[in-house]
């Protein structure tokens, strides 16, 4: 045993990830994509196989306390779904593992499988395996997503060019003020248990944080109307950090406007409450499942058409760095403030 | 929310698994096989996909008093690899996510991949993708395995035919006393931690707990005899268990004959240690990942040329019930009595 002891805090998740994956040489000839995108990529016999998994724990990712159980197992499906739909894939199975403790009832697991298969039910995936087990301690999810996708249309984060338009769907950071909202109604509801819920008009940014949605549509959207994003991955850890993340594995910088964010005026309203600036919860909020793609500027004609589509920036040489350019006409570095479940 | 409640307890783990799964209807026609054998089958364009998942936890499935973090790794994916060749296929990739409090440096992170990257070296995998994440409390582990397997090879446990053979791969019970000998280190080192463990001559035992090995070579002996079992299992929870499984999910009884079951010479001096039955271990002990297979009468003269196979009963109707026939000559009821991890 080494006596040596480097903190894993140290590294920071993606640093880990880079270090314990660092000798990795695939063997396998259907070994399309492995480590480090949205999903791994396997070639079967001349058809592509998407697959990705998320690892959910008790504590860290999820608060029962304002969590239904039901939304839980629906969220735990989606955040997966969503991984597929990053790679231009369309999602077909899953695999759900959990890990429970004697507190829940076969009650309890009913209400999450509930969640589960009405997520299964609305985007066309079968359950079709998994492992259940006893947990000392703590409710703990992995699902496993298994997509289909055309040969070479896959996309990855690594290859955005230079004058491609950056792009994202729907809006950003409710789900982030909708957390802000319920540790709130937390924190009261333990000093004083008797005081009732305050989320009156709060519903849709609750709404994308307890229940979001993958973004199926813009896939169908892409499908429809031939178009091969050149970089795409999903936002669940803020816009600046996945953002960084296109960048740094095309090797190019970017610049974002402010302006061109897409936010709700739900989410807007919401934050004014908390004193915080709406667009910081779109930089650094996560868990909204939308999606950030690049697309060739060949293709603006064809995105103009669907209003769900905002085109935030563009990619530029990795000299000139990845910056936000804001309202007020200042120019920033982008820099990532997303959640980071191992900061602790 | 529902006010009965049930325990989790009273169903038990196969219970549970088909309570909760009960009403799953497949959607896509790639969904060959759903939840209920050792992995699931997807059609990818004609060919076929096995996947298969398990979770681990701290404290239920692993102690890491006396598991090394190395042959933590390796087993983690053994355990996946042999559900992959109990569907007579050939594994090709795994995911695998852990959730890990700072407690662990990254240096033993580091020994944990070194077993993770031994077996996938071994066993020609390629690890393609996976989530790291922190763990409040405890380490976890999710492994996901996917392997290959020519259409309509795959091979499930609902097959099995009167008449046709029962065997099982190499010998079992020996991970069971392994465990029961550290076990019973860890209750000494506990007690007084001057004591140095007594595990001299123990070694077999212990190897087959820690470092366990998925059987690879029969895969690939059926495929050389053109052997296409009738059924199959992986043996993770004692032979008796699996043995009703087969028998339950094929709608048939069994005689097994006690004198077959193969057990190692140093599984059965240990067993003496303890006081206890070899083939007690040998029916209930688990972890041992050796294959258990049925196989037409037809077939019998290819087996015999694998000294890694033992026959060890038959097939009957299922009016005959699933029995053992001891050494005296007396015949019992197999009854499950496998570890099952939700008993506590």
């Amino acid at each position: 045993m080494s006596k040596e002891r480097t903190e894993i805090s140290s590294l920071g998740e993606f640093g880990l990830i880079e270090h314990l994956t660092r000798n990795i040489e695939l063997q396998n000839a259907s070994s399309v994509l492995g480590v480090g995108d949205d999903a791994a990529v396997v070639d079967h016999f001349g058809r592509q196989t998407v697959l990705t998994t998320d690892l959910l724990l008790e504590g860290v990712h999820f608060d029962l306390i304002y969590t239904p159980l039901k939304h839980l197992g629906y969220k735990s499906v989606i955040a997966n779904l969503s991984d597929i739909y990053a790679m231009n894939a369309v999602p077909t199975q899953i695999l759900l593992s959990i890990g429970i403790s004697n507190r829940f009832s076969v009650e309890a697991l009913d209400e999450f499988y509930e969640g589960v298969y009405a997520a299964c039910e609305k985007y066309g995936v079968d359950l079709v395996g998994g492992d259940t087990t006893s947990s000392q301690k703590g409710l703990v999810i992995s699902v496993t997503a298994i997509g289909e996708v055309a040969p070479g249309n896959f996309v990855k984060r690594s290859t955005a060019r230079p004058g491609d338009l950056l792009c994202v769907s729907g809006d950003l950071g409710a789900a982030y003020v909708g957390l802000l909202f319920l540790e709130r109604e937390k924190k009261i509801f333990l000093e004083s248990p008797g005081v009732q819920p305050d989320l009156e008009g709060e519903s849709y940014v609750i709404g994308r944080l307890l229940k979001p949605e993958a973004r199926k549509d813009i896939i169908a959207f892409f499908a429809e109307n031939k178009i091969l994003p050149t970089s795409m991955m999903d936002i669940s850890d803020g816009l600046s950090s996945e953002i960084l993340h296109i960048c740094k594995e095309s090797n190019c910088g970017c610049v974002l406007y402010e302006d061109k964010i897409p936010v709700s005026e739900e989410m807007r309203n919401a934050a004014f409450k908390f004193e915080i600036d709406p667009t910081a919860c779109a930089l650094s909020g996560g868990e909204d499942y939308e999606l950030l793609f690049t697309v060739a500027q060949s293709d603006y004609e064809k995105l103009v058409l669907n209003e769900q589509i905002s085109v935030v920036g563009y990619i530029t040489e990795a000299e000139q760095g990845a910056h936000i350019q804001t309202r007020g006409g200042n120019k920033h570095a982008i820099t990532a403030q997303g959640w980071n479940h191992l900061r602790g």
